[in-house]
């Protein structure tokens, strides 16, 4: 949820000022969409510094309330012996070490995680663009069967996808889709090749649509002949690790404990080895974003207003794998 | 071009070991498109670290000789002692904060640059993609007359540059594609809107198609009416300004003069002061990499092999602006 006032960033970062760098988050609390540039956020407001070729539209764009400048401004607005917030997580060492010979007499403090902490909890406007985007990717994901004629090579599966998304009012795609096809499903971020498809392949999909930045992320499997025992067996017992995982994602919870859960279900099948990535991660203007279901990070709760996947996977090397995926708003 | 032995790497960087963790350039040395891992160089060889998720796939599209291990083996090949390049100016400052602790005993060395360096010049494979790439942008720009019917807005228009692009055999478009009409084209990276188009219109399109990774970006006008006296004035200005930078790109020049060439002749005019950008930037495997044609950056000579954009522009604010972009290959 947008800080709706400076002081209530500023609380957050526990500093008096706070520089944003980075193009998601400037955009998130701008408006403005710029590959380069700076916010302020000071006691006074929000301060936005864009160059020339963004002077135009940061006017236009920007909301209510924020102030444009040149970029050069910026060191005047930074004053010796000021105390700055920055986002450590994403400013380069190099740009840092430029940054105390640029600003002379600034502090700059370590806070990472600042803005996208708001971006955790999504608000109306946001969770309209992501209940569209995931709405036109549950729409790819109904089309790809009357795609898989014997032949088509992944690679073509993967453009038409994008096709279909543009056509049907996405801006794109959210990120490179995973297209594999039978012993390919074996790794779990398989980038599509031309491989042909053969019947008795086992597709594996993953794909998601973007509006207005906003990304949706979803997996399905699709077969093109009778599965296995073994592949029917995985998918059901994916499905349901995914339902109860589904059902147990609400506010509070926390990533560990979601993830663990997950994994539990997987270990009573034998499998747990062969689940070799996390349950899920939030997604909004970035594909990955805010938490991570796994138990390899740091505990967390989830938020009410956050939008996660659910993915639980099976990976058998060198003979298949399977993820299904589905986004889920939790509250 | 890639660095035929580790050691000439090892050379540029000045130090025993490199540590390479940024995606496109680990992609660039092993020819495995990862989000996360780790490339280090020694002296005896390449060495790919890789989680579970693209072991598989790592494996199959590494490069031959490059060896590959499991993510967290890193740590076994960072020995106390070492003394280890890195990536500053891609490596956030929390980043580089947690590698003290998890690899104690080894000193980090600011290295920015380093497989950048290589990236400028193109090697054939590499320039086959830019060249297809480059093909297939130049296809969709003599497309866009026939998508010029008044009604249609910027943003339908931006997607079907992306539909173009996809049919022809792009894996998508480089960038979000910049289409402005009437007074949106004074701001130089104006973003798509619901602006329809109206008769007399000027349209400014910059777009360019991806193959394989390899990033194409050409800018082109078109006029709906006939020009004003100002437009076709600035429209030829441009593309003598744009002919003779060509002209003027050879291995040995410097991108700084090069940048003051172009400024000098649109300063005979009177439009210095509204050429807001740079003059051009290198293209490759990202939209943005190696040179920057502009007087603001140090100095630095093109190199044979680079692949560059020559892009002037004027935009007279709240009228009206232009730019011409092309690809150039530096020899």
């Amino acid at each position: 949820m947008r800080p709706k006032s400076p002081q209530k960033l500023l609380r957050r970062s526990q500093t008096s000022l706070y520089l944003v760098t980075d193009p998601v988050n400037i955009r998130y609390l701008s408006g403005v969409g710029v590959s380069a540039g700076a916010m302020l956020v000071t006691r006074r407001g929000f301060f936005l510094f864009v160059d020339a070729r963004y002077a135009e539209r940061a006017k236009r764009e920007a909301f209510a309330g924020i102030k444009v400048f040149p970029l050069d401004d910026l060191r005047r607005h930074l004053r010796r012996g000021a105390h700055c917030g920055f986002e450590s997580e994403k400013v380069s060492v190099e740009r840092r070490a430029r940054w105390s010979s640029r600003f002379p007499g600034v502090t700059f403090v370590r806070r990472p995680g600042v803005v996208e902490h708001f971006r955790r909890r999504k608000d109306p406007a946001e969770l309209r663009y992501l209940r569209r985007a995931s709405r036109i990717t549950r729409e790819l994901l109904r089309l790809v069967p009357r795609a898989l004629r014997p032949g088509i090579t992944e690679e073509q599966l993967a453009r038409q996808l994008a096709l279909w998304a543009l056509e049907r009012g996405a801006e794109g795609l959210a990120f490179d889709p995973i297209v594999a096809f039978g012993t390919h499903t074996a790794s779990p971020h398989h980038a599509p090749t031309r491989r042909k498809l053969r019947r008795g392949h086992l597709v594996q999909i993953d794909v998601g649509a973007k509006v207005n930045g906003y990304c949706a992320d979803m997996s399905a499997v699709f077969f093109t002949a009778p599965p296995t025992l073994l592949q029917r067996n995985v998918h059901h017992v994916l499905r349901a690790v995914q339902r109860a995982s589904m059902c147990f994602a609400r506010a509070g919870v926390t990533n560990r404990a979601l993830d663990a859960e997950a994994r539990a279900m997987l270990r009573d099948e034998g499998w747990e080895q062969y689940f070799t990535h996390a349950l899920g991660h939030g997604v909004g203007l970035e594909i990955h974003e805010g938490v991570t279901l796994s138990q390899k990070q740091p505990e967390e709760k989830l938020l009410s207003g956050e939008v996660i996947t659910i993915e639980p996977g099976v990976y058998f090397p060198r003979r298949f794998g399977m993820r299904v995926e589905e986004m889920v708003y939790v509250r």
